[in-house]
């Protein structure tokens, strides 16, 4: 079985630049008992991958090995099983990485999930809303930051994957919501389509005078997928009591030195103030609760959930480069033409 | 009534000097209705009043005026009374700081708490063990950084009022100890007399590193007095679900430039750590459990509290330097001569 990978070959300084990867054709066995092949519908394109491809000795994830296939979530259909439980056919999700087709060794690598075949749920939404990002976001809100119903709550990267939801979940449940991003238009879509109260571009000026501007009476709960001087604003801006859950800290991920520290830590004392950190791999408990609600709110029309595709293989990495660079909207996923591994097919 | 106090002349840069400080005679009126005339016994030095003497624009406490005597605790007997409720005799805490005799006027100052009079309890205990330095230990182990029956705890400036009755409070509830302090005679007095498991003076090397070899299995909970290098270090030891009470950042308080902040706080999203600040007052209404708790301890022998006791208001000024320097054990205290004001009594 004939099969292409998308390489990570250098650790990229500063952003990733195409020669950063490789695309590389392979030759897959038939699966042996304990292994199955799939072949990728959708792959994901996520921020934490960039991280990944640092050489950090932070005590935080192993950082991807030179020449292999950075791990990632992907989902596709069955093609071939020595797995008992999983058939010919049936759309699973796992954790192989940037493949056209994986094969998958239950012994060794993440356990895939089997997926509904739910006519009414296309399959790249649990890359999505169903997905991670999307669980991301509900943990963070509800656990990690453990919303409060006056909150006022603030969300950066407001028109990313995580960010996205984490604002339209906010407001679903009540509460008064601010976003920043990168750009005019992106915070015009927060406001527009995701329906925040308010929003701004931190590139109009610093974050600190943005956010006073965007939330006069200050902030109770921060989701914070920047780190940085977003950070730093959102301990100034938050009242007594106030709760930032850490997700990310994506301003760094393409900088070269240690992460940019908050230089106003102590305002946590002094506001009694709680940063907790977290992984949505912390929170897979939740995943039930999350994906009834969730489906509920997508029922409903109450949340919705834009996507960035890139096309074939070839589109992994432009279109992470872009994802990291601020250019998408949405849940950045890569989407495969399942029926033949050797042609690229534009679905424009 | 005359009386003696010290007031704040010049913001310190850096260490506090002397001349920073200015020890004045005043004349006090009778209290009119709703004030009370206290005579001091004993005045609380405490490392945030340190704060407090920069003029910071940071949302925190606001500075102390220039010219002015510095708001701190102290315990004292009422010697004139126009206060209901208050009686000639009583001794009580107030906030009114270094001063011999205080003029409390209760429809402008923050109320004054009568205390018991129980012989058995030295009323400067009030300001001690049974006072805000020991309840920001209790809530902040308990409360702010909810600790859990098998955590291993680390606690900073640990030969401090505050970290010294942590170290205690945290072994004598079962856990396993390790306390920090600015010399190797400080570290032998947290181990052999406070009973923590290991310590270690931070002036023998990279914190990270003697952390490291005092807790190889890594800690669950650091009760940070300190900031700095020490909470950097402690958010590397830190294991999964790790939890920080931020009291203070006394490493920085001597600082002219904003505080330093860790540079790998990314590893709270990595381990899903969580940092909660905190200011005592926060937490007041833990007070009637805690002494009831402490009282338990105090009588069992099971808790020391070393005092460090400077004489007369004279020694207002060279006792906080030296408690800011670092060269003092346990709770830094003023003691007055309550009988004649004007006649400083050494009791060495």
């Amino acid at each position: 079985m004939r099969s292409r990978e998308v390489r990570l070959i250098a650790r990229p300084e500063g952003a990733p630049r195409p020669a950063d990867f490789e695309l590389a054709e392979v030759d897959l066995p038939n699966p042996k008992p304990g292994q199955l092949l799939v072949r990728n519908e959708w792959l994901s394109l996520d921020p934490h991958q960039r991280r990944r491809m640092l050489d950090l000795a932070d005590g935080s994830m192993p950082p991807f090995a030179l020449g292999a296939v950075p791990a990632g979530r992907a989902v596709g259909e069955v093609i071939a099983s020595e797995v008992p439980g999983f058939a010919v056919g049936d759309r699973i999700l796992n954790h192989a990485g940037w493949r056209e087709v994986a094969l998958i060794d239950t012994g060794r690598d993440r356990a895939p999930e089997r997926l509904d075949s739910n006519p009414g749920t296309p399959i790249q939404w649990y890359l999505g809303p169903l997905g991670a990002s999307a669980l991301t976001a509900y943990v963070g809100l509800f656990d990690v930051a453990e919303m409060r119903p006056d909150d006022v709550v603030y969300v950066s990267a407001a028109a990313g994957a995580v960010g996205g939801l984490a604002v339209q979940i906010a407001k679903v449940t009540g509460h008064t919501v601010i976003g920043s991003a990168g750009s005019t238009a992106k915070a015009d879509f927060i406001r527009d389509e995701l329906g925040a109260d308010a929003a701004f571009s931190y590139r109009d000026g610093p974050v600190a005078e943005l956010l006073g501007r965007s939330a006069p009476v200050g902030i109770d709960l921060y989701f914070d997928n920047v780190g940085g001087e977003h950070l730093e604003a959102a301990l100034g801006a938050l009242r007594t009591g106030g709760r930032v859950a850490l997700c990310g800290a994506i301003s760094n991920y393409n900088a070269d030195g240690p992460a940019g520290a908050p230089s106003n830590l102590f305002a946590a004392v002094t506001k009694g103030l709680t940063l907790r950190g977290f992984m949505v791999a912390m929170y897979e408990k939740r995943t039930e609760d999350f994906r009834r609600q969730m489906r509920e709110w997508l029922a409903a029309g109450k949340v919705v959930y834009p996507e960035a595709i890139f096309d074939g293989i070839e589109g992994v990495a432009p279109g992470f480069i872009a994802m990291l660079a601020g250019d998408t909207v949405g849940k950045a996923l890569v989407r495969l033409d399942g029926r033949d591994l050797r042609t690229s097919t534009n679905y424009g």
